[in-house]
C-alpha cells in the first residue's frame, strides 16, 4: 500500500505511490537529442571556443592562458545591476525595483562537455567559480540572498545546449526559502541541532538510501524524496553558507558532484536535470542553516496536483533509486556505459 | 526596467522581466495534437461512451438517460479508499498510511469535447459533480482537505486526451496550503478582512487586469501574476468553502470558466493548461480564506531557478495578459478563431 512521508527540513509531505510504481530503469529516457550526439564545437554558439564577448566577461578561469570557465553578465537578465533598490507600497501593491546579478557560468569551452563528461576537475572549477563571484555579489548591500543552479535539457528549461550554469542575486529571501529556514530554526530551538545535520547522521546511520560519499560530503536520495532520483549532496561539517565552504571541500564536492551526475547519465541516459545549490541568506546570521546541493532529474511532469496543493506523488522508492544508484557507480567501468545508448 | 511585485494573498515576489519580454500573442502555440484534430470518438479510449466500467462508477449526471458527466475511481489511484489512518514517528521518519480519494472526472462523453468545446452548461455540470463528490468525502473524518484540478495537454500532466478533471481528497492539509492560510489569517488579523476579497475590491477599482465579469464572479490576471496568462476567478460573496457554494453560483461558474478557457483556446492556440479549484481545509472553521478557481496555462517551464527558490520570473506583464484576453472575448464571434489555426 502507498503511504505518505514527511521531509523533516521542509515539512513538506510526499505521497508515495506503489500503486503506480515503476522501476527505477523504466525512468531511463530516449532524448531527441542527447549530449553525445552534439558536436564538440558550434559555428553557432555564442558559449564556444572562439565566440567570447568580452564586454560580457566578469571572470575567467584560469586566469592565464586557455580558458575552461567563464562566468559572463547575461544579455538578457532577469535584473539588472545598476540602480537603486527603490520599494513602494500603497496598501495593496508592493513593488520594488527589479535590482540584482544574473550572471551566466560557461561550464566548459567544449560545446558537448556536460558536467557527467567533464573532468572531476572541471565540475569543481565552476564552484570555483561560484564561490568567486559569490565574494564579490555577497559584499553588494542590495543583495539578499544568491542561488546558483544547472539547467541541462529542454524539460529542464536549458535554452542553449552548450553546457552552462547560472547565479542570481535576489534583493530579497523569497518566500519558500524563507519558510524553510523557519522550520529549520524552529528545529534548532526544539532539539538544539541543525536539522540537516540529524537527517544527514539519520542517512549514515540507516544506509539504505546512501548513493555515494567523499572525504566532505555525503550523497543521498531524501527519505520523502518529491520525485523519482531526487538527490542530495550535504556536506558533513556543519556550515550556513556556501560562502564559508574550504577551497578542499569545493574539489572535493566537484569530484562528487561529477560522479553522481555521470552515474545518471549513464544509468538513466542523459536525463535532463536541474542541480541547485542553496545557501543561507546574505544579510543575517542563520546558525541553523547548513548549504548543500539538491540534484533534479526532470523525468515527470508537475500537473494539476502538485500545482495546486504543492505537494509531489513520487511513484518510485526513495531506496530503490538510491540502491540503482550505487549499483551503476559501483560498476568497474561505469564509463562504458555513456553514449552507448 | 524590470521589476519585482508582491501577491497579496500569497505575499510570494514574482520578478518582472521586461528585457525577456514577450507580446502576448507570442505565446500562442503549436500543439502537435491540437483538441481539435482529435476524433469525436476513439476506440482504444477508457473514457468515450460505450467503453462505460460500470464497477468503476461513483456518479453519473444526469442519473437518467445519457450520461453527459461520470465520476470514476481511478484505477491507479496515488491514494486508497479503503484501510485506517495510522500515523507512525520515530523521531525522525514521519510516515502515515496512503488513506484518501483520487477520482477522475469524465468530463463529457465526446472525445475531444475540452472545455473550450463543450457548452458552458456541459462546464457547470462538472462543477456540479465536483459538488456532489465533495459533499461525500468531507463526510468522511479521515480526510483533511480536497482539491479539484483538470489536467488539459501533455505539457500540463494529462496522460489522456479525452477531457477530465480529478478529485483528490487528502488526510493533510499540504504545507503550502497552510502556509497560504497562515498568511490569509494574519491579514484577517491586521485588517479585519478576507485578503482575497481586498484583492478583488482592489481589481476592480483599478480594472486594467480584469478578463470578465458574471453576476457571482470576477476574473483577473493577478497583480502579481507567476506565469504568462495565469488567471483566478474569485466569487464576488465572500466564502471560504466551495462545499457552500450554491447552484446558482455553479452555474454562472461554468458560464465565466468556459468564456475564459475559449478565450484561451482561441487567442492561444490551445494551450496546455492547469484550473485548480481551491477550497478551505475541511476539518476547521477558517472564515480568512475564500475558495477560488485558478487557471495556469503550461506556456513556460519552471528551471533551476523557480526549483531553487520557489519564484517565479513573469516575462509578460499581467496587464497586456488581460487586455489581450478580453480583445478575445470581445470578439463578436469568437467561436471563429475555434479550429482554424
Amino acid at each position: 500500500m502507498g503511504h505518505l512521508r514527511q521531509n523533516m527540513a521542509t515539512k513538506e509531505w510526499v505521497i508515495v505511490s506503489t500503486e503506480r510504481a515503476k522501476r527505477p530503469h523504466e525512468f531511463a529516457v530516449r532524448r531527441d537529442q542527447a549530449t553525445h550526439s552534439l558536436p564538440e564545437w558550434d559555428a553557432d554558439c555564442p558559449f564556444c571556443s572562439g565566440h567570447e564577448e568580452l564586454d560580457l566577461e566578469l571572470l575567467r578561469l584560469p586566469a592565464d592562458g586557455e580558458w575552461q570557465v567563464r562566468v559572463l553578465r547575461n544579455k538578457f537578465p532577469a535584473l539588472e545591476v545598476k540602480g537603486d533598490l527603490v520599494r513602494s507600497f500603497d496598501g495593496v501593491h508592493r513593488l520594488m525595483s527589479g535590482i540584482g546579478y544574473h550572471e551566466l557560468v560557461v561550464d566548459s569551452c567544449t560545446h558537448n562537455a556536460c558536467h557527467a563528461r567533464q573532468t572531476p576537475a572541471q565540475v569543481a572549477l565552476v564552484l570555483e567559480a561560484f564561490h568567486r563571484r559569490a565574494e564579490v555579489i555577497a559584499s553588494d548591500p542590495r543583495i539578499a540572498q544568491i542561488i546558483f543552479f544547472q539547467n541541462h535539457g529542454p524539460s529542464a528549461g536549458a535554452s542553449l545546449p552548450h553546457p552552462h550554469s547560472q547565479i542570481v542575486g535576489l534583493p530579497i529571501v523569497p518566500y519558500e526559502m524563507r519558510a524553510r529556514a523557519e522550520e529549520a530554526r524552529r528545529h534548532y530551538d526544539d532539539d538544539g541541532s541543525c536539522v540537516l545535520c540529524a537527517m544527514l547522521q539519520d542517512e549514515l546511520a540507516d544506509a539504505t538510501r546512501i548513493v555515494a560519499e567523499s572525504e566532505h560530503f555525503v550523497a543521498f536520495v531524501p527519505y520523502a524524496a518529491d520525485s523519482p532520483f531526487h538527490t542530495w549532496i550535504l556536506p558533513r561539517r556543519h556550515e550556513p553558507s556556501f560562502l564559508g565552504s574550504t577551497e578542499a571541500e569545493r574539489a572535493d564536492l566537484g569530484e562528487l558532484l561529477h560522479r553522481i551526475l555521470a552515474g545518471l547519465y549513464a544509468g538513466l541516459n542523459d536525463p535532463d536535470y536541474n542541480y541547485i545549490l542553496r545557501t543561507a541568506p546574505l544579510q543575517e546570521r542563520c546558525d541553523y542553516l547548513h548549504w548543500y546541493v539538491t540534484i533534479v532529474p526532470r523525468l515527470t511532469q508537475a500537473a494539476g496536483f502538485e500545482l495546486g496543493s504543492g505537494m509531489f506523488i513520487n511513484t518510485v522508492l526513495p531506496e530503490e533509486c538510491a540502491a540503482f544508484l550505487r549499483a551503476i557507480l559501483a560498476d568497474a567501468e561505469p564509463a562504458r556505459h555513456l553514449d552507448t545508448l
